[in-house]
């Protein structure tokens, strides 16, 4: 029953040495690893796994899969204000995967390793019939009863998003040919928010004592913001017109103004949502001078009532919009922003 | 590039019931689970993956897929000397999965953590156009520095193993028809080896200060121990007359002769192979009169040499037994028990 693949020369040459760092790891020559922590802290766990033909293209790069699935769960953990330690990776390959595949997937793990403070546990190799799978484990700890939960928020509070939302989206529709921008600066930076998200590893843990609950922005920003709503049994009421946008996404809107609407729903921004109260105000503003990271208030917590949506978005005149195809409009006429 | 599932109707009715007696868990609402441990212990991690039509038949009942994934994991945590805590799964479904196929899973998975005191930490799911594919990442605690490696053996201590060795092997070639041992109780006992392995939760935390290193046979007691070995830098005299049988497999091994010798080197036994110093001897024996889980001394470890194999296999007149097409014979005479 045993996979058809040496699966230990190939642990040798693509993944010890992502364990190098990690004492616990074993050089990855055991069944098991291990992990410690320092007194008083948790380990936060987060487990996603990626489809080739379903969460990627199937001719997408291996290098680009690899910060993707890796920065996709760095994500999550930011978002609960922990710090990354370790991960673990379970990997199924086609029979197409050669060395340069491997060796272009390791190398890219091997760079966000350093950048991101974390090291390679442990895991397990097989080959598949199907399409290449990846699941990844990844492992942060923080101070015990701290860390920030999709449940903690309370009604009257406001509702903060971290840098600008609807980049990821325009970038995809770049890729795809839906929307021209031609080629300069805008065209890099919208594609790169989508092929290289940054999660927000540094800012997640500074939210700690300050957000009430948070959630990565990795379903769309309603869709997200929806789970907070759903784990606090509440609802939020969103100001369309103070959803941070990018200079580059401003333009795009501009010209093309359909578009604004369904930036709040479309993913894969990486960024934080988050809740706080509004005595928290002034230690947010100093947190958004210290890290230079924008924090925009973007709405508020209310009560939620029967079978009411949970977030509601309102234009600039006070006028909800309607959530329709993924995008909003205002209830009987088309919304520009 | 949201998997075409309803993930959250489906951690609902299957999945958050199998989290309700972990509270870090979040009734899986969360994007994260938190673990804490006592203060002086470690985590122990270990993650295998397992895809349908290469690890198990395709159409495996889905109850069996379960046991067998979760109690594999269970089995290598188990081997370190650490006591289960949770787990994560993350499962990528094809399209011809149903709810009967989830229902089953799911109970088996009910049973098994109640079985074993462990619960769902988190998760994953989405579609797959591949085949049935899951990651389960398995999480243990044991004393700081206290978990049983690979790497500790030393030159001349004693191997053991728990339980018997073989059956598992012979439960396949039963179910795979290459042998007839009729419908009796000697089938039921040898399929059930192979079909519910049974991993030494209880015995592997109590061989912690007695076992000098550990693995879980699951590829083979040959190479399992070859694991040991390569991390301990040694080899091993192994007496081919030692290694325990089960009644079972002993009357077939009578039957069968050629049999014997590749039992050593079949996989999915799920029992505990590891080495001990000789002034272990008493108190072994003292534990396996509490537990009354047999540990059976079957070699020795020795210094190893160049690129000669690092396990040998001895009968019980000194002769070496060579090892070929995953069996054992005497060099230049086929061998018998």
């Amino acid at each position: 029953m045993a996979p058809a693949i040496d699966e230990f020369d190939l642990i040798a040459r693509f993944f010890e040495p992502l364990a190098r760092d990690l004492p616990g790891a074993m050089g990855l020559r055991d069944d098991a690893g291990a992990l410690r922590l320092p007194p008083g802290q948790e380990l936060i766990v987060s487990a996603d796994a990626i489809v080739a033909g379903i969460h990627f293209p199937k001719d997408t790069p291996s290098g680009d899969i690899a910060r993707r699935a890796l920065r996709v769960n760095l994500s999550d953990i930011a978002a609960k204000g922990a710090t990354p330690l370790a991960y673990t990776l379970t990997l199924q390959l086609p029979e197409a995967v050669d060395d340069d595949w491997l060796r272009g997937f390791a190398d890219v793990l091997d760079e966000d390793q350093k950048t991101y403070g974390l090291g390679l546990l442990g895991g397990d190799t097989s080959r598949t019939d199907g399409p290449l799978t990846l699941s990844i484990n990844i492992f942060g700890q923080c101070f015990e009863n701290k860390w920030i939960k999709r449940s903690g928020a309370c009604v009257g509070e406001e509702v903060y998003v971290t840098g600008t939302i609807g980049d990821a989206t325009l970038g995809l529709a770049i890729e795809q040919g839906r929307i021209d921008v031609g080629n300069g600066p805008d065209r890099d930076f919208l594609r790169s928010r989508f092929f290289r998200p940054e999660p927000r590893v540094e800012t997640g843990p500074k939210l700690l004592g300050l957000a009430s609950a948070a959630a990565d922005v990795s379903d769309g920003l309603i869709a997200d913001l929806g789970h907070i709503c759903a784990a606090s049994s509440l609802g939020v009421e969103l100001d369309f017109g103070s959803v941070p946008l990018s200079p580059a996404a401003e333009r795009l809107v501009t010209d093309h103004q359909p578009l604004g609407p369904s930036l709040l729903s479309g993913g894969d921004d990486y960024e934080i949502v988050f809740t706080a109260p509004e005595r928290a105000r002034g230690d947010i503003d100093v947190l958004v001078r210290e890290t230079g990271v924008a924090m925009t208030r973007i709405g508020r917590t209310v009560e939620h009532a029967g079978d009411e949506s949970r977030v509601k978005v309102f234009d600039d005149a006070g006028r909800e919009l309607e959530v329709r195809d993924g995008g909003y409009r205002h209830f009987g006429k088309k919304v520009s922003r």
